[in-house]
């Protein structure tokens, strides 16, 4: 075994050269086998096994800055960095995270898990690091998929004017989490089959010498614009170098020693330079090379068959978010989907099938999704954006700007609300509740279970008239309550029971915990109401009224960060009519909340039952 | 006078073409006049006064749709749109607005305010166009630094496959608000002289025909590859068309003629099309062409010099940042500023010329912004990101997901936040109490003078280690209060006068309308604490906890929404220790607040002294 050597940062250059295909299938080996234990993000990981091993014999990641954009492809280099070890608890509550974290490693110089960032983030220190006149090496590894993120061409844009080094590893697996849509990643795919610019080059240079006059007068004036021959004639050239930036490549992601070469060669380029390099996703392992998207993040699986371990019993919100979607399709002929590269995830893929033309995947763009939604809107169409909690933070400013501003009837299906368990900080949902409240016009609301999810995109597109967002959880559905069903109205709460003492106001995935909580109270003799809190925004002020009157405690209850959330809106209700009944607010603290399964991170934040249960009963006490 | 005869859309189509010259003269002077009276944004307008007449010549604006981007470029439209009476009530409470309303004619098709959102927009309304079988143009107007914005990249990506009609205008006069700094400007205004590109292509395709084998070989090889020789040799081809989107131009913008051809022709093409139109800032009134960035948005002017009709006779906020910018620069070597096209704007032109290599201008990319700040901040410098309050909504994930996560060191300094008066909705400032206090790690702080503003930037350079926004008003400096100036210390407060009664807990700008608050209440008996409420978050849970327990009402006061705001994080806080105090919460409505002076404004929205203790009062009372 090559791979038991690789102990620390450094390691894999003490390795013989000629071992080194061995160790690339040890890594192979290991990485399958134990996220068919743990699970995580298998296909990117198993594309980037030889490029990773190139970046970490070409620079010293002690010295160097290696900043993987997304991240969820750096396995290979914590194996690399001494975290082997880390695998048996990946993305486990205290485990090692499935993203690079500096808390983790000094090797980790940028904390990612969103999109497009790694150049900018690159770019600012490749500053630092000029300013304070100290010599490093700086490379962001960005994939084709990031590449649609117009963060990546501000970045560029700005990187131009830079006389430095600073090196983009242009991670080219042809496919984004999605199937990629737009004109860069064309373009850039293009370059795939570019290897003949080269010869081209030099003999469209040589036949324009040969003529005489028009010739000389050709090649004359060619150079003296900005750009020569090589830069016109090769596309990755004539973009990028028009951009100000060089371009190596591209070069085969399988090859280490060219992979090696050109890495040397890019660190004496004394500014920006984009180095390309080809990857498989899923590279090694049979059923991720045929089905990349099913192993983008995956859950044990066995490894004969790729099927998963743990067979799903139960629908997914998505699931049924999907169905929604598919029925009002056929009932509603100016409904469109739009998704940022998340067709798979948020459960579009059925409508894509069924109404190709209504169907739009604008790549990782959120900003661009958002303000195209309230075009599609002006022009007379009823636009779902399905997005995943977190990632709908990069349109906020387009939601103020540009829907809510014009009140335009934009719906915004707010996938993975809440904690998301595995993926961690950057990808838990528990900020929608506060930055969609505070945006005027805008309707806020969660349901209860999947009926209620169902009834609730139904009102959305029938009966609302401006924009609404409804966020729902990631997992298996909730299908208790089936009994409770009263028509989904603007501003309505729903009473489940109605009873004195305490009353619980539970938003979306709280009124299950709710009611486990009243099972409790109940049965300690107090009395307990239950309403659930559909509407977050508007709140149902008649109904806050009444329980305010006729309990002796409320209690809010939320998936949701507690500043600006769902209990800060009752408390400011409350605090405008003049009401003083005592309420205790249960909402997530003010912090960013780690990897772990969605039930122990609950506990860990004290808005299970049990915790709520015990806040509840010694507030009350005290009262 | 040809303008009197404009007052309906379409009625410029009436004029005989041998006067449209002349009209362009009379636009020009009524904007000069006009705005010399009201203020507002000259340069741009002036700039675009031909190609806007072009556009209503070419297109039908009751049928056709014109976006245009950021918006404050659309005067000569509202007059050819049968608005030219609104220019004497521009920007002015109940008044015209200086950008497109939907809800003020139906010829303005998208409202704008903030950069890079046109061709998304237009976009969506091709789509809608397209599935409904609807027969118009849609047109998106943007400007050059509009350009460096990352929206449109993602929106010209995601146009790329587009099979039908839309026009895109490429208004490029050569500079955005502040100097551009980038690739792809750089690369577009080269196109400004590549006319002679046409003669360059004919004569290398025929030079190389000439060649009896080679040049064969040569043209086929070209003619093989995606792009044929036009593309690859014209930089506006190599760039536009690889992206899958068709260049005409560029056009000179003065000549009505041309433009209109072109537009016709651009009609004609099946799919994304970019007409590239040569623009001068400022045109036809010397000042405003010598110093565009001066007249970008101006206060009312002496036709004559150019010169300011109200001398400023007080600094700015800005000021004071600036000064104390400049004065730390030279004492942090690792200070950093960063502007997204703002330099002006924000007062970092001095710190500009003082420390070049310090000052870091990255365009119109406020999220490339944000995160540059965080590697900037990870590879050991101190960086500053100056930014509009409206603007820094576009960093909003990057806030949470690059600075804030990793706790790392970046100041924001927060100009026009609050009520920001002429500019109206899209402009103000009034979210970002709730948007910043939402985000764990994060700092927020805000002023109530001048010396404390210098004082809070100082403590956030030198002692703070974390994330820190410190928010301030648009306008003139508070000078008041010089007596009150204890160290800044975190999450402590500062209180002013310590009573009985009543307690104002007021945030930044407030602190000074909190003062006359006092006034009135102790003219009428009562007596009123005021504590300067300088840390939103952390709150100074002492000070807070001590007030509720020694005063009969507490009354927040902030330039803020109510919705998460300070007043919210307020009540959280009292209701987490069981305090019941009465409290009262004075912030804005939860509503877009239109143009307007700031003084009118605040009576509107009832947050003026007046308002407040009327508030105060007759809560008391009912205590």
């Amino acid at each position: 075994m090559v791979l038991e050597k690789i102990n620390q940062p450094g390691d894999i250059r003490k390795i013989p050269h000629d071992q080194l295909p061995q160790l690339a299938e040890e890594i192979r080996q290991f990485l399958i086998e134990k996220l068919s234990m743990t699970g995580g993000h298998l296909a990117s990981n198993l594309g980037v096994v030889e490029l990773t091993m190139a970046l970490h014999l070409a620079f010293d990641p002690a010295k160097d800055r290696l900043i993987w954009d997304v991240g969820h492809q750096s396995y290979t280099h914590k194996i690399l960095t001494g975290r082997k070890e880390g695998f048996t608890s990946l993305r486990k509550l205290g485990g090692m995270s499935g993203f690079p974290k500096r808390s983790e490693s000094s090797c980790d110089v940028f904390d990612t898990g969103h999109s497009s960032t790694s150049i900018s983030a690159g770019l600012g220190i490749v500053r630092a690091r000029d300013l304070a006149g100290e010599k490093y090496s700086v490379v962001s590894i960005i994939g084709d998929g990031s590449a649609t993120g117009g963060m990546v061409y501000e970045a560029i844009n700005n990187a131009a004017n830079l006389k430095t080094n600073f090196i983009i590893v242009f991670n080219d697996n042809g496919m984004s989490i999605s199937r990629n849509v737009g004109g860069l990643s064309t373009y850039l795919s293009d370059l795939r089959t570019s290897e003949g610019y080269t010869d081209l080059k030099k003999a469209t240079e040589d036949a324009l010498r040969q003529l005489p006059i028009a010739g000389d007068w050709a090649v004359e004036r060619v150079r003296r614009t900005k750009n020569n021959l090589k830069t016109i004639l090769m596309p990755g050239g004539a973009l990028l170098e028009n951009f100000g930036i060089k371009y190596f490549g591209p070069v085969d992601g399988a090859n280490i020693d060219q992979m090696v070469r050109l890495f040397e060669n890019a660190k004496k380029v004394d500014g920006p330079v984009i180095v390309h390099v080809r990857t498989k996703k899923g590279k090694g392992f049979g059923p991720a090379e045929r089905m990349p998207e099913r192993f983008h993040g995956t859950g044990p699986f066995d490894i004969e068959t790729g099927l998963p371990k743990v067979k799903k019993t139960k629908a997914d919100w998505t699931d049924v978010f999907s169905t929604v979607m598919c029925k009002e399709g056929a009932r509603v002929p100016n409904l469109c989907a739009v998704t940022a590269a998340m067709a798979e995830g948020t459960g579009l893929r059925r409508f894509r099938g069924m109404y190709p033309e209504r169907f739009f995947d604008v790549g990782i763009a959120e900003e661009h999704a958002v303000t195209f939604c309230a075009g599609l809107a002006v022009g007379g169409m009823i636009p779902v954006f399905a997005v995943y909690s977190s990632f709908l933070q990069r349109g906020f400013d387009q939601m103020i700007h540009d829907v809510c501003l014009q009140n335009l009837h934009v719906v915004f299906a707010i996938d993975r609300a809440g904690l998301v368990g595995a993926d961690g900080e950057t990808h838990q949902g528990i900020f929608d509740l506060s930055y969609l409240s505070l945006i005027p016009n805008m309707t806020v609301m969660a349901p209860k279970n999947k009926w209620e999810l169902a009834d609730m995109f139904r009102w959305a597109i029938h009966k609302a008239d401006g924009p609404v967002a409804i966020r729902y959880p990631r997992g298996s559905v909730c299908d208790s309550f089936q009994e409770f069903r009263a028509p989904v109205e603007k501003g309505r709460w729903e009473v489940l029971y109605d009873e004195s003492d305490i009353c619980l106001l539970a938003v979306g995935s709280m009124v299950q915990t709710a009611l486990e909580v009243r099972q409790r109270l109940r049965q300690n003799g107090y009395s307990c109401t239950i309403v659930n809190c559909r509407f977050v925004k508007p709140l149902d002020e008649e109904t806050l009224t009444r329980m305010a009157g006729e309990h002796k405690l409320l209690v809010t209850m939320e998936e949701n960060v507690h500043s600006g959330g769902f209990g800060s809106r009752v408390l400011e209700y409350l605090c405008a009519i003049g009401s003083c009944v005592p309420t205790l607010v249960c909402a997530l603290p003010d912090a960013y909340i780690e990897h772990g399964s969605v039930d122990v991170l609950k506990k860990e934040c004290c808005i299970d039952a049990e915790s709520i249960y015990g806040k509840v009963v010694s507030r009350f006490i005290g009262l």
